[in-house]
């Protein structure tokens, strides 16, 4: 994580340690610049794993700083509900601590959940204590493909409200089953695909995955694989982890250019049906895939990005889909962070008396303006 | 929910209607005044429930203002896992919007969590958006009568660790069984108990009941009931449903008395253990009841309020109970919230410097004091 303080950029790589796991607590604190992998490396004795997987191999207290989520979180929730406390240097230069270990707590302001977000503007995380998961007995992944984005989507919708808890459910839509067919050399089925994973007790994951394939079937799904050894679980969703390069290797040279936003799950076939729409007509190549048991997905442009024409048009498509999923109650991103791109968004999704209020917070926690000036919101 | 102002007590009870409900996204939008039986009352229809269940049928704007939680929470958490979003009044008379209805969102400060347990400090909710939870399919009680309380508290941790998710699990400890034969007429060994509950598919609560069973055998549990049928659960958790009232009519014309702690779950058993004796000494009785699966606990004293000597030992209990489970990394305070009566033990929880943010915070967004003054902290 690098943390900007007043122009001046604090690196914390070097803080890499896991300072001390509690497996009968199920919690562990670590040094923020220790990577998600390393941490699930060191935790491997204990039973236990840290479930939130951002993309890359992120650092914690960067993923904490950026209320970081992914593919695990509709099971298992985002940095939000996983950090259990913090140490955090306030702009006065003083060390503090936000919460005890406990599982939860009524005294005080939250303060853990006010800085887990924040960015570093409001102080420099330097640890975290998280909330550790344990490893499923079982593990089953599949991969369904669909006649259309809305079969795809209403059956993750209707799995989750059939009580089925995956730990995963994953949308990919055509055009990107084309691209990592070509990049990947496969030959799945062109068309929109939900990628799903079942954590559980052995009989528990069987009993979901036959739920899951009855739903499927009654949205017609034109295929249902399915693989729980770890070599096959590997292959049948490597399409989803080349998902991200090959979307952005459609073209030689590009760049990889992410947006995302976060609808309640109620809208988020119809959501994804019209961007879609805005998609046809874009220049810049582009596809969708979305954590859409959270109402969350990302649209990946392989852009030009000294082409001037390519980036106005990623910018008029990335601000309709602000404007698409406000008006469907949802918010600019779910995932991705705010930082300078989304800051102009904020007061169309918060209003301006909310945003006042959080200028207030910066005012007070950062008087001087130093932590990560600019990002977010400006000080009162 | 009385929200008090500058020293005016603004009652609003009234505002008690439930203002949107949105089944295909889990979640409801109710005005403050509304209460959670009622709430529960008018979802009844649509497959869905509210989980949070703090003993008395309290107001939902109550509940989100003191991050309550209840018997439920180990499954389904707290009101912090469980407010998606609020509407505030601000000091300045300002209506603030803290979230839109996403299930995840990166964008901006946490305003919902900073309300959520500010005890009314900061500002006043009008109305709160919730999150909701199916109706499982199917529902398992049972009771359990262990030799000690250390194996009734190993049996619930172990559970937990072998990857059992009860929905409820509570612990009464042996005088409180006692009272409870007492005051409702029942005929259970006077030891530690554990009340359990299990939600889920049919086979999967079956097959997490049989777990358990194992590791409450292997505790040398004494007994082990469970019970399916809604007439049959209520009358195997009555000593549960009564305890408290069992526990305050010890004695004639006294008053009930509680408070709690909530400590990390490896330290529950010993902390359990320090307090039982130190009640065995106290003038006044008192009993152990717990969420243990969160590592929460109370103690309920029987008391005589008109003697200055119970009110002192209770009180020095008190504090000897919250100075252990801090020094167990726990907090003073699980669920019953801090108000005025645990104040005084919110620096040693949280140290100077986090008490000195908390205090920039109440000023920044109250400068004039006029919510709740002397509540959880003063102004910086």
């Amino acid at each position: 994580m690098n943390a900007v303080r007043g122009g001046v950029c604090i690196d914390l790589s070097q803080m890499d340690r896991v300072l001390q796991v509690n497996p009968e607590d199920f919690d562990c604190t670590v040094q923020a610049g220790v990577r998600r992998k390393q941490l699930n490396t060191e935790l491997r004795t204990t039973g236990l794993f840290f479930p939130i997987d951002p993309g890359p191999d992120a650092t914690i207290g960067g993923m904490a700083a950026t209320r970081a989520s992914g593919t695990n979180a509709v099971r298992y929730g985002t940095m939000r509900e996983n950090v259990i406390a913090l140490t955090v240097v306030t702009a006065g230069g003083h060390v503090v601590r936000t919460s005890r270990r406990a599982r939860k707590s009524a005294a005080g302001y939250d303060l853990t959940r006010l800085f887990v977000g924040s960015e570093g503007t409001l102080g420099i995380i330097t640890e975290v204590t998280l909330r550790l998961s344990g490893i499923p007995e079982e593990t089953i992944v599949g991969r369904c493909a669909f006649p259309s984005e809305a079969a795809a989507v209403d059956t993750a919708i209707q799995t989750l409200q059939s009580g089925v808890t995956p730990a995963r459910v994953e949308f990919l839509d055509d055009r990107l089953i084309a691209a990592v067919n070509r990049y990947s050399g496969l030959d799945l089925p062109e068309t929109s695909t939900l990628f799903f994973e079942l954590h559980g007790s052995a009989a528990h994951v069987a009993e979901q995955c036959e739920l899951l394939e009855a739903i499927a079937s009654e949205n017609d799904c034109l295929s249902f694989e399915m693989a729980q050894g770890p070599d096959e679980r590997t292959r049948l969703w490597q399409a989803r982890h080349d998902a991200y390069y090959a979307t952005v290797n459609q073209r030689r040279d590009a760049r990889g250019l992410a947006t995302d936003v976060c609808v309640p799950i109620s809208r988020i076939a119809e959501c994804i049906v019209e961007t879609k729409k805005d998609l046809e007509d874009c220049p810049v190549p582009a596809c969708i895939m979305g954590h859409v048991g959270d109402g969350n997905f990302h649209v990946v442009f392989s852009l030009n990005a000294d082409d001037p024409a390519e980036l106005k048009a990623t910018e008029e498509i990335g601000r309709r889909l602000v404007s698409r999923a406000l008006a469907m109650d949802g918010t600019c991103t779910g995932e991705h962070g705010v930082g300078l791109g989304k800051k102009k968004y904020l007061p169309d999704e918060f209003g301006e008396e909310a945003m006042q209020v959080m200028r207030l917070l910066k005012t007070s926690l950062d008087p001087d303006n130093i932590f990560n000036p600019g990002k977010i919101v400006d000080p009162a």
